[in-house]
């Protein structure tokens, strides 16, 4: 049997690549990661049969959704959410320097810099941030560079060899991100499901009903997310996670009645979420 | 009298530098523009006095919400928004390359990179992509450069004597951003009320019972927006924007009889919404 090939945002050493591991692990068959340079990347070749699945950042517990990801699974069609999983990030100064001082740069993905911003006020106020595609960019450069640092997670540094100048930088205890892993098997039944839809009708009564027939049926939705439509500034479509199964009757009976109210529906599944520890 | 001060997102030549001087131009009398390296930055410099007002970013047709600005609005007190201001953005390729062929990087914000992604993908496919603070942060240096380009507005191509060499790059039409204007003076009336809150209970209830008291009264909200409350996982505010007066007495009563069931709740203020062409 040849792996199942897992795409994720790369290169080696991203907090994507390690949901893609802890998940790789937790199926019990052999599997391959493949790095692709961006999340809408990773995503299209999974549509493309390139991949077997993608694993993609969803939402940030301080930096909110990932709308790369969103608009990406409202463009290409056929994925569906296969499992959620939820990472803890812990964010790490990586750097071969002897201490704080000598640091003039520092590299990261700019969702890291915000994340740290407090630190880096406080113990870098001088340094220069320099924005990169991914906190895991930098890394290979870095042993090298005797006046820069990365931000990126223990198992990165341990992985590129770079010794931790500070740990625990983030300005929070509570920083955890929920990734999706995506794929081709149909929707399979899960304690949560997710949509998105655009309305035909204005926003606020359609939406309205729309989310009172949930309400109704006592169906809690644990997130909305809006999302422009791309058409015109003001327009916009709605990504939901309901905290019901897609085959429960309920639900399949209020998708059906929605129908007439909205432009556009996509169901991306049923799925059960998993909580990883980091190494 | 001294100039009224105008914070923005700098360097000059930014879209939201832009945005400021239209801005200046229309209240009739002398402004001053002082740019910062932060949105947070300009506005925590209304803020602490430092300046009298701060034109910021919102949403985008494209991207969506500029969550920067929504996340300092809610952590910073004080601010009410004084106007709304919509920019349609135009986004040119600048450089001293007499062609495209020339052009090995391209230095620009992420969101132009995004807003820019076919025409790239297209044209300069081979080119590497730097992220940069800013669409202008790399103009003071584009003269001395034959083989980098960067993506920003007419204005700033203008500003830095540059050249453009290829115009009118974004992929969609309908590109604009609408802007806030915010500062010290008390909630005016106007068209639009924006406010945001946080829910004692669970989401999904607490969340329809608000919206279903503005629907009830006919009220129309343009726009609603989540963001994480960045305490835990799947813990949300909402940012909300209403097509009424604050002073209407229909929103005062909905906003009183809604205090119970929000956890905090914020008030931005009543304004108008100018559409701007740029130049």
């Amino acid at each position: 049997m040849s792996p199942i090939i897992i795409a994720h945002l790369g290169p080696t050493g991203t907090y994507a690549e390690t949901a893609a591991l802890a998940y790789g692990k937790s199926i019990g068959a052999e599997f391959e990661l493949i790095p692709y340079n961006t999340i809408a990347q990773a995503i299209e070749a999974v549509a493309q049969q390139a991949a077997d699945l993608a694993v993609v950042p969803v939402e940030n517990s301080i930096e909110g959704s990932v709308t790369m990801t969103l608009d990406a699974l409202w463009r290409i069609d056929g994925l569906q959410i296969q499992q959620a999983l939820v990472l803890p990030i812990e964010h790490q100064l990586i750097s071969i320097a002897q201490n704080l001082a000598e640091i003039q740069t520092v590299y990261s993905h700019p969702q890291a810099f915000s994340q740290c911003q407090e630190w880096l006020g406080k113990h870098l106020p001088q340094a220069q941030r320099v924005p990169a595609n991914s906190t895991a960019e930098i890394l290979p450069q870095l042993a090298d560079l005797s006046t820069a640092a990365g931000i990126s997670s223990p198992s990165a540094a341990a992985l590129y060899n770079l010794p931790i100048l500070a740990a625990d930088i983030g300005d929070r205890l509570e920083n955890r991100t929920r990734f999706w892993v995506l794929g081709h098997q149909p929707a399979i039944t899960g304690s949560h499901t997710s949509l998105a839809l655009s309305l035909s009708a204005n926003v606020p009564g359609a939406l309205l009903a729309v989310l009172a027939k949930f309400a109704a049926a006592q169906i809690n939705l644990s997130r909305i997310e809006s999302r422009p439509t791309k058409r015109s500034l003001g327009e916009y479509l709605f990504f939901m996670d309901l905290e019901a199964d897609g085959y429960d009757p309920q639900v399949t009976k209020i998708l059906a009645e929605i129908t007439d109210s909205v432009e556009k529906i996509k169901l991306f599944g049923s799925y059960c979420i998993a909580d990883f520890e980091a190494d």
